[in-house]
C-alpha cells in the first residue's frame, strides 16, 4: 500500500458520497482504434456528464463536506473544468462558488462556469496566476479556497475512476492518465498501486508544459517560467511538493508527448471511437502513438478525462473547417 | 399494463442476461443544449460501449438464448447496427453469425461488421431486400433467423432502456425515441407505459423513411415505395404487424422530421453536448426544433441511439470539409 496523502477506506466512502451521475462511467474496450495504435485499447469515458469531465467527482466531495460544515462559500482558481464542475456542486447545495480563471482559458468552459451560476473572476495571467489569486480572496472573504491536486477530496474524488478500473476482469498491463496537478495522476495511481499493484501506471504530460514530468524524474520540484500546449486543462507551472511526493510513490513512468501527437490522438479518437474529447483527454493516445513498440501488444486503458473544447479550435484540430 | 407482447417481468430477468458494458448507460441533464432548444433536456447516452449502439441489449438476449439451447448459427439482415451487436455477442459466445446488409449501408458499419466475425453478405437492394435475403438463408440453411424488431428479444432488450429511464427522479415529461422497425419504440414505451404512464411517449421519424408513421396514424400497416434518409438506421419501406399493434399501445404520438432538422440536431449534439451521432440518434433533437412550442417548458429525454456514422458524411452534415 503506497503511503502517500490518500486513503482506500476513504476513497470508497466516498463512492458513496458522489452523485451516481459522475460514478460507473462506461469502460470498454475500442477495437477500431486498435489498428492505429498496435495493442490493446480500452477507454474509461468521462464525459458523459453534466460537466463534460471526471472533475464532478472531486467537486462532489468538497461541495459535500462543506455543505456539512455550515460553510456556504468556496473559491478556487480552475483551468476551466474544475470551475464547472464546483458551479455544478454548489448549486445544488445553495453554495457560493467564486471561481478564477485566466481569460486565456477557452471561452466555453469559462461560459459553462457562469452558467452554473459560479461567480467568475477573469485574470490576465496564466493558470498559476489565478490561482493567487484565488488564494488572495480565500484569506480577504474568509472563505474556503479549494486548490485543485492539494486538496485531498479533489485527488480522492479522482481516485474513485481507479476502483473502478480495478474491479475489471481481466486486468489492465498499463493505465495511460494525463498528468496536470497531479490529482487524477495521484488518485488513479494511489488505488491501482494499492489494489492492482501488477497494472503499470505511466503519467502523460505535454512536452509544452512539462514541469511535474520534469519534478518527477528529478525526484525535486522544478517549476517552468511558462507553458505552450493546447491542453490548457493540464498547463500547469508550479508543481505542487505534497502532490510530487505522493506521484513518485505510485507512478511507473511520465512521459511528455508532442503537440502534434495530441492533435493525432484527437482526431483518432474522432474517427475511429465516434468521440469528442478535449486535448487534455488525447494524451494517453498521444503516448501510444509516440512509443508504439512500448506497448504492443499490451491491454491499455486510458481516461478519457474532459470533452470541453472550444469548437472552432477543435475543426481546426481535426483538419476541417467553417 | 398496455397488452403487448412484451412482459415486465422478463425484461427485469434480461437486465440480468444482458453484458454490463450494455447497461446502466449515462443519463444526463445537458443544460448547454436548453437555449437551443427552450426545454430541459437529457440525454440517454447509448455509444460509449463497443458496438457504439443501443443494439448491444437485444444481441445479448438472442444469443445467449440461442447458445442455450445448444445452436450455433444466426442470419440477420441489418441496416448495421443490429449486424454489429450480434457479431460481438456472437463472437464471445462462438456462434456463427451471417449478417445480410444492403450494400448502401455506411462502409463504416459494413466494416465494423466484418471486424467483428461476422459473416457479411451484401444485397444489391435496400434493407427490405435484405430481409428476404436473410430469411432464405435461414429457410436454406435451417439456422436461426433473427428479425429486428419482430423477435421478442430485439424489444426486450431494448426495453431495458426504459428501466433505467423510469427510475430517474424526478421523471421525464416525455421521451422521445427513433422509430425504425419498432424494436426500441415498443420496448421503450412499454415499460414507460407500464411503469411511468404519466411520461409521454412520442416516436420521431424522418419524413423520408414514413411507413411506420403513416402506418401508426392509419392504425394499420402502410408500406413505402422507397426511402430518402441519411437516417439509414431507421429506413425501412414495410412495417411489421405485430410490432405496429404494440406500437398502437404505447405511443401517444409519432412524429416525421425534416432532413434539414436532423442535420441541425446533429450539430446541436456536436457543438453543444460534445457527442458525435448517427442520423437516427438526433431524430428527438430534430423534433424538438421543428416544434419547439410543444415542449416549452417540459422535461424532455432523447435516447442518443448510435454513432456508427460515416465520417466523410459527417463533415459535411457539420458544415465542415477536409
Amino acid at each position: 500500500m503506497p503511503q502517500t496523502r490518500l486513503d482506500i477506506a476513504r476513497i470508497r466512502a466516498a463512492q458513496q458520497v458522489i452523485d451516481p451521475i459522475f460514478r460507473n462511467t462506461p469502460l470498454y474496450r475500442c477495437e477500431a482504434l486498435e489498428p492505429h495504435l498496435g495493442c490493446a485499447v480500452s477507454i474509461k469515458l468521462e464525459t458523459a456528464n453534466p460537466v463534460r469531465s471526471f472533475k464532478g467527482r472531486g467537486s462532489e466531495l468538497v461541495a459535500s463536506q462543506l455543505a456539512d460544515t455550515g460553510s456556504r462559500a468556496l473559491v478556487c482558481a480552475s483551468a476551466g473544468n474544475l470551475g464547472q464542475a464546483l458551479g455544478w456542486s454548489g448549486r445544488g447545495r445553495g453554495l457560493d462558488v467564486t471561481v478564477v480563471a485566466s481569460r486565456f482559458a477557452p471561452a466555453v468552459k469559462l461560459d459553462r462556469i457562469r452558467a452554473m451560476g459560479a461567480q467568475l473572476e477573469l485574470v490576465d495571467g496564466d493558470h498559476e496566476v489565478a490561482r493567487e489569486r484565488a488564494a488572495a480572496i480565500a484569506r480577504y472573504d474568509g472563505i474556503r479556497l479549494v486548490e485543485d491536486s492539494l486538496d485531498i477530496e479533489t485527488c480522492e474524488g479522482a481516485a474513485t475512476i481507479g476502483l473502478e478500473l480495478v474491479d475489471t476482469v481481466p486486468s489492465f498491463d498499463t493505465v495511460l492518465i494525463a498528468l496536470g496537478g497531479g490529482a487524477m495522476a495521484t488518485g488513479v495511481g494511489h488505488v491501482v498501486k494499492a489494489l492492482a499493484p501488477g497494472t503499470e501506471v505511466i503519467c502523460v504530460q505535454p512536452l509544452g508544459a512539462p514541469a511535474m514530468t520534469h519534478s518527477w524524474h528529478q525526484r525535486r520540484v522544478v517549476s517552468t517560467d511558462s507553458t505552450n500546449t493546447i491542453a490548457d486543462g493540464v498547463a500547469g507551472r508550479h508543481p505542487i511538493p505534497a502532490v510530487l511526493d505522493d506521484l513518485l510513490l505510485v507512478a511507473d513512468d511520465a512521459v511528455l508527448v508532442q503537440e502534434k501527437s495530441i492533435v493525432a490522438g484527437i482526431r483518432l479518437l474522432l474517427d475511429h471511437a465516434g468521440l469528442v474529447v478535449e486535448p487534455s483527454a488525447a494524451l494517453g493516445i498521444a503516448a501510444i502513438l509516440e512509443d508504439p513498440d512500448r506497448f504492443a501488444g499490451r491491454h491499455i486503458v486510458t481516461i478519457v478525462c474532459g470533452s470541453n473544447v472550444d469548437m472552432d479550435a477543435y475543426h481546426r484540430w481535426v483538419g476541417t473547417s467553417r
